[in-house]
């Protein structure tokens, strides 16, 4: 490892979608940000102070460098900044899993770089208020940055830092955006939804629909096809309601294996 | 009709499980009550100032009488209290579901009281916080006291009153408790759910799932059983479950008609 950059002043951000805008707006008050969209290299134009313009070589060229770009696309960004990139400048990734775009930045970024695997646990919709109280995982993949950028995240910008490691975080988001954005998918299908006889748990379940409806498409598909454990979470979630429709169909819980229905089962149908 | 009972000073309660106790707490102050519990006549014991254990005959004397049974349980209630009621009293019930409490009361209640179909849309979890906010719907079945119950429920209790009627009712409510109550049964059964690295989103949806989850098992049985236009909902969400499912098996959402896939499967696929 070659000695790491002790302070960050600049940093790049490649892929200027809504969650590279979301994030310029915060970090631009504390560095110096060069950004560069490869899905639009023609309109490279983020108006806002401190804000430039780049090409990848420039993005590369800073302190930090996040990429910012749909998961599928992480592999062509690590390719387009990789000669690029300083000798112990953090390279960190903000995709809604964590075990392949882990597996591809280490095996392809130099080894003078440090890695580290982030996921903010928020969105546009939910960083309206700002940022202050919302989730940001960490998984260290490479030298030991961790620590100091946690620090920044917790008392500068407020967030809850949670520190995990890849497979720890995808098992646990398999759960908490796969269900959410399965069943905001369902409830949006399902419109128009009523709006005036409304009980309060509607009411949140309405809200929680709202915040992740306007989602890039790329993020659900990211989270069920790209997080190694979105399909037993889906599997479970569908074969509990093929449960539930049978038993409100019929009285009565059949087990996929055709023997008695389940303790579960029986419970239900109290 | 009867001349209707201007001044309401005592309210019979006919069952007293836990929304019957949430409505003693809110109307004791302002009414002399009398309770009585069909399922439970051997321990009528609701202690509390101006909160009196009846029987039926007791219960039905009262100026307004509120069926607080199961909504299975309403035709005994009403057959118990039937002998008993004054003429020009006012008896409403509080089943989550109208149509069918509606045509019970109707048919089965003496021609000189008057008939009121509500459904309060809270229960003992959305209501810890006091009710003022909260939504109470009011279905006018017979004689023309609902602007005055409304006018109390509006401003001393501070409820929002949605005045309908109970096809109307059910229709919105099968799609609000339907879906909600579908979906906590099956997040309850995925427990243990992530409690660390959730979203804003995924949180909403952790609290419309815990006021729910210890409703009495009637309460899901009757927005189940009981509304006409469940079946409806459910079969629909059921069905949209099962595309989805389809589409992140196979990349493709065929339509069970064996069709091309829709229009709403093609934008999906995008």
């Amino acid at each position: 490892m070659s000695s790491p950059i002790r302070t960050v002043t600049s940093i790049g951000i490649m892929g200027f979608g809504a969650f590279g805008r979301l994030m310029a707006r915060h970090l631009q008050p504390h560095f110096a940000l060069r950004v560069c969209d490869p899905a639009r290299p023609a309109e490279p134009d983020p108006s806002g102070k401190g804000l430039r313009p780049a090409d990848a070589a420039g993005v590369a060229a800073c302190d930090l460098v996040v990429l910012a770009v749909p998961v599928p696309a992480i592999p062509a960004a690590i390719a387009a900044l990789r000669p690029h990139l300083k000798a112990g400048a953090v390279v960190l990734d903000v995709g809604s899993v964590k075990l392949g775009p882990a597996r591809a930045m280490q095996e392809s970024l130099p080894a003078d770089v440090e890695i580290i695997g982030t996921h903010p646990l928020f969105g546009p919709q939910s960083a309206r208020g700002g940022l202050a109280g919302l989730k940001i995982a960490l998984c260290p993949i490479r030298g030991g940055s961790t620590p100091r950028i946690a620090a920044f995240l917790r008392h500068v910008l407020k967030l809850r830092v949670v520190v995990t490691t890849a497979d720890a975080h995808d098992r646990e988001v398999a759960m908490v955006q796969g269900l959410t954005h399965l069943i905001a998918k369902i409830l949006v299908r399902m419109e128009p939804l009523p709006r005036t006889m409304t009980t309060a748990s509607f009411d949140l379940l309405m809200q929680a629909t709202e915040m992740v409806r306007y989602d890039a498409p790329n993020v659900f598909m990211a989270i069920e096809r790209a997080n190694p454990h979105a399909k037993a979470v889906r599997d479970r979630f569908f074969a509990l309601a093929e449960e539930m429709r049978l038993f409100l169909e019929n009285g009565d819980v059949p087990r996929a294996d055709g023997a008695a229905p389940s303790a579960a089962g029986r419970r239900l149908a109290v």
